[in-house]
C-alpha cells in the first residue's frame, strides 16, 4: 500500500521554531498557515478563551529500535492519510472542527486540496451539532478566508454532480468570511464564530 | 519464525489487527483498553451517534528519505510527551475529551500514570465547559471506571497537598462510575455521560 502524504508532498518539518533573522526582521512574512493558526491558538488557550490543537500528524510506525540507555528511535515509518480534519477543541462549550489549506491558485481553491474522508468527517461533525469550518489561504496575496462546512459540502456536490472542481475567490466573497491577519491573535477566526454562533 | 531480510534487519510487522483464531474465540479476552475504546467509537460513529477519534501519537520527525517512485520513509523519529488528552470529539452538540489508563496494581490507579499537561489541559476544558473524563481500567480484574475530570483534579490536588498518590477502588467506587463490558459498543460510556449531563 503506498500512502501519499496529502497531494504527494514532501514533507517540511514545521515543529520547530527555528527563526532566520531575516525571517524575525520581517515579522508576519513568510509564515505557514500552520505556523499562524498554531500561534492562533497558542494564543487562545494562554488567554483563556478556547483550548484549540492540532492534531499530531498520523504516522505508520513499522520499526522500532531501544537503545540501551536511551529513548526509543522510530527508524521506519510512514505517513497516513489523516482521516479527519486537522484542528479540534473546545470554545464557549461548543465544539470546534476545521481544516486548514492553503493555494498557490490565485482566482479559486481546488477541491482537490479537501480528501473525500475529510468531507464525510465534516459532515458527521455537523450532525452532531458541532461546528465545522474550513480555513482557506491564497498564499500569493495572503488574502484568508472562514468558510463554514455546509457551504463547503454545498460545492463538493456540485463538483460531484458534474460541476466545477473548485470555489472561486468571487463564491468565497460571497458565502464566506474574509479574515484579516493581526498581530495577536494572528487569525482571530473565534470572531466569525462568535458572530455566526455565540450572539 | 525469525525471517531476516537481505538487509539482516529482522523484520517486525507493522500494527495491523492480525487475530489469532484462539483470539477471536475468545472474544473480548486479551483486547488492550486502546482497542476496545477504538471499537466503541468505531461503533459510535458506524451508528451516527457520536463523532470521537483517538488523536496520533504525537511524533518528532527528524529525517525523512524521498525515494525514487514509493513513498516517503521516515527514517529518524521519536516519540513526544503528548500535550492533551487521547481522545476528543462532539456528542450531541457537546465537547468530549477524555483520557484512558490501564493499571496492573489492583486495589487502587497510581496518579503518576497521568501527567502534569494532561491535568492542565482538563482544567482548561471544564473552564470552556467541556466534559471532560478519564476512562481507567484494572488490568487484572477487568474492572472500568468512569471519573469526571473534576474529581481527577481534586485526587490530584490531595497528592500535591501531600496526601497519597493513587486513587482507592473505593473511592473510584463512590465517585466514579463503573462500565461493564458489552459485545457493542464494548465500552459505553457514553451512556453515563447522558445521564451526569444530557438528561
Amino acid at each position: 500500500m503506498n500512502i501519499r502524504y496529502p497531494n504527494g508532498k514532501k514533507y517540511t518539518a514545521p515543529q520547530i521554531n527555528h527563526k532566520e533573522p531575516s525571517q524575525i526582521e520581517y515579522g508576519k512574512r513568510g509564515m505557514s498557515l500552520e505556523e499562524d493558526l498554531n500561534a492562533t491558538n497558542e494564543y487562545y488557550r494562554q488567554a483563556g478563551i478556547a483550548v484549540i490543537h492540532k492534531k499530531p500528524t498520523p504516522i505508520q510506525i513499522v520499526q522500532v529500535d531501544y537503545p540501551k540507555r536511551s529513548s526509543a528511535v522510530i527508524r521506519e515509518a510512514y505517513f497516513r492519510q489523516p482521516s479527519t480534519t486537522d484542528y479540534n477543541g473546545v470554545y464557549k462549550g461548543r465544539y470546534i472542527d476545521f481544516e486548514a489549506k492553503e493555494t498557490k491558485n490565485n482566482t479559486s481553491f481546488p477541491l482537490k486540496n479537501v480528501h473525500e474522508h475529510q468531507i464525510e468527517h465534516i459532515k458527521a461533525v455537523i450532525k452532531q451539532q458541532g461546528i465545522t469550518f474550513i480555513i482557506i489561504r491564497f498564499g500569493l496575496t495572503d488574502e484568508i478566508f472562514l468558510l463554514e462546512g455546509v457551504h463547503l459540502l454545498s460545492f463538493w456536490n456540485r463538483m460531484v454532480d458534474g460541476g466545477r472542481k473548485s470555489i472561486s475567490k468571487e463564491e468565497l466573497t460571497e458565502v464566506g468570511y474574509s479574515i484579516s491577519i493581526g498581530f495577536q491573535p494572528r487569525i482571530d477566526y473565534l470572531k466569525i464564530i462568535d458572530r455566526l454562533y455565540l450572539s
